[in-house]
């Protein structure tokens, strides 16, 4: 057996022509492109199908990729009701739920053909979205806004969570920070997307157990816990240094620091941090740009931890008008491009992922005991 | 990097104290104890006490567990009607769903000290089962049973699906298949719930996942594959064997046989070969039995495959007058108590569960193309 650290650090699970890390070098791509790259000149639509098919679509397919978005985007009555019918509920919790619900209602759930699979990840994409925004309005007491066919991916879905349809600076930092999410190699809720894909069980349970994985706050959850870090500093300097000088003291975790992966600067945070200020000022929340950057130092001196991808994208989410507790989901929306690109992978060559573990429980054999003796 | 096989064959993930698996001298323990040990002598309630705090519990202990296990049957209202409303939907993805629903209703949902998940621990561990039973009870038009106190949880679970007491022999059956099942160390649906939990996240989206990893072919979803087997041949020994010929002759994988870890006999095999035979002989299914041992022999000589722990189940569970749907839920049932105990070790000495990728994609630093050139 081969003997590993915890947490398979450093141990290579599964061959993928996805994604490439370079953690020494802070280089990340999807399929070959450099995130820099792809931050500069790719919608979110085609990094979804760059992700799925390996290259840029032409005129037509990404046409045709748009138009699947924007017709798979309503949801089944059941689910809405079932939206409707939770409006204090966790919203990962909510979203896990109504995803898994989404199997109950597609005739296509149990085809485990190449041709439905990738229907299907059309579907997850547009009816994660739709399931975030529809629960946000039914909770707030507001109406449903259905999509509109002429806006982007992250123009519809930030006109259909707020009802505004946002300017270009909006629409931009939204689609790249979209764009930033859509995948990181095998991190742990797409790992755990690929384990059960890799029983040759369906999308839905693969999907919706990668978001159960995204919730955790040493994943995902990771940027509601940053903003909900500043909000408490009311994006005061001296109080938010003051608040992590005071953790770095109790030695609690800050968030959004650190990264299995990255020994320099996540080239993520290097856009974001850029997003944080631009649509902070443009907005009205540049206070939280700014004691963002001094617990940037603060730590960066400190721990010498840089800010991962989750730093930044909390105050630029904040900035955009997005509920706090969204954030979260928002991240399970753009990194569904991942996921099913991944377990679309997985069924392609697939093989059982089945570890073993090292056993450092009792002797074995230990003999049985009559209840009336123990 | 630690370059692996694929799959994680033979790549330790985690240490544990659960469960012990010898694959070459075919030796399966749990906390030490022997499996036979447990088959002979242990309840199932006995096996989820053992799993989760590493001893046997005495009289006190043992009635306090099964307390709560009838005490956390009943299931909330909402997942009673959405358990009504999906009659015709495949039982794994209803039990996904059900079990992801019933965080929304659990006040103690995000609540992650370990007391708060013993407790919720021990709510699934009864709440699956109502979710299977009640599930049946509904699509089939019939009333729903609550559990009746004075029964162990094997009785009570057939009690509580068919409506009739089960005599000494199916309910010892049930019970002991119920233990066989208990727990397999990193199998894929407590490892997909271990990178889960990993994350932080919920016990809730741990088993989320986990259900969704057992439903695979490749996993869980096998003993039900074995019986539509064995009714397509009518129980008939000639035609079943003429077609376990005919798929290995077309390369198709006989279900039930071979195992990633066992190279001789699955010990959870010897048991179960046993009650299809009693059991079947008592309800009328010898056939099954029969036809299922032929096969057997003709996979034993012509693959060299041992039977795994789905193949002799089927016939069993389908002796036990289980509808053919639930064998996978039912598995769930069981392996609760797994997921359950592995899901608190893991929190219990946490580090995230992270592995890498083999980048075998197009080189890093592509060129950006404009659409109008692709």
């Amino acid at each position: 057996m081969v003997v590993t650290g915890a947490g398979l650090e450093g141990v290579v699970a599964a061959e993928s022509e996805i994604c490439f890390i370079d953690g020494e070098a802070g280089i990340l791509s999807y399929r070959g492109f450099d995130i820099h790259t792809l931050a500069e000149h790719s919608t979110f639509e085609e990094v979804i199908y760059l992700l799925w098919h390996g290259r840029l679509p032409n005129r037509t397919e990404l046409n045709e990729l748009k138009g699947k978005l924007v017709g798979n985007r309503s949801l089944p009555q059941p689910v809405i009701e079932f939206l409707r019918s939770v409006p204090r509920s966790p919203p990962m919790d909510v979203l896990r739920t109504a995803v898994s619900m989404l199997s109950l209602h597609d005739p296509l759930a149990q085809d485990n053909s190449a041709e439905a699979n990738a229907r299907k990840a059309g579907k997850l994409m547009a009816q994660t979205a739709a399931i975030v925004t529809t629960f946000d309005r039914l909770r707030t007491g507001k109406e449903i806004i259905p999509g509109d066919p002429s806006l982007s991916f992250a123009a519809n879905f930030l006109y259909t969570l707020t009802g505004k349809r946002p300017d270009d600076l909006m629409e931009r930092t939204f689609d790249i920070a979209l764009t930033l999410h859509a995948d990181h190699e095998l991190n742990a809720s797409t790992f755990a997307g690929r384990v059960i894909a890799a029983t040759l069980s369906d999308i839905y349970s693969a999907v919706t157990g990668a978001i159960g994985a995204l919730k955790g706050p040493l994943h995902g959850a990771a940027n509601e816990q940053v903003i909900r870090m500043l909000l408490k500093a009311d994006g005061n300097v001296q109080k938010a240094v003051g608040m992590v000088h005071d953790m770095l003291e109790r030695k609690i975790k800050v968030p959004g620091f650190g990264h299995r992966v990255y020994r320099t600067e996540d080239p993520r945070a290097t856009h974001l941090r850029r997003f944080s200020e631009e649509i902070g000022r443009r907005t009205g929340h540049l206070d939280l740009y700014l004691a963002s950057s001094e617990v940037e130092k603060t730590i960066k001196s400190e721990k010498r931890l840089n800010p991962n991808v989750d730093f930044y994208s909390a105050s630029t989410y904040y900035s955009l008008g997005i509920p706090v507790d969204l954030f979260t989901p928002i991240f399970a929306v753009s990194r569904m491009a991942g996921w099913t690109a991944h377990i679309l992978e997985q069924y392609q060559n697939n093989r059982l992922i089945r570890p073993r573990a090292d056993y450092t429980g009792e002797p074995v054999g230990r003999r049985w005991i009559p209840i009336e003796e123990r």
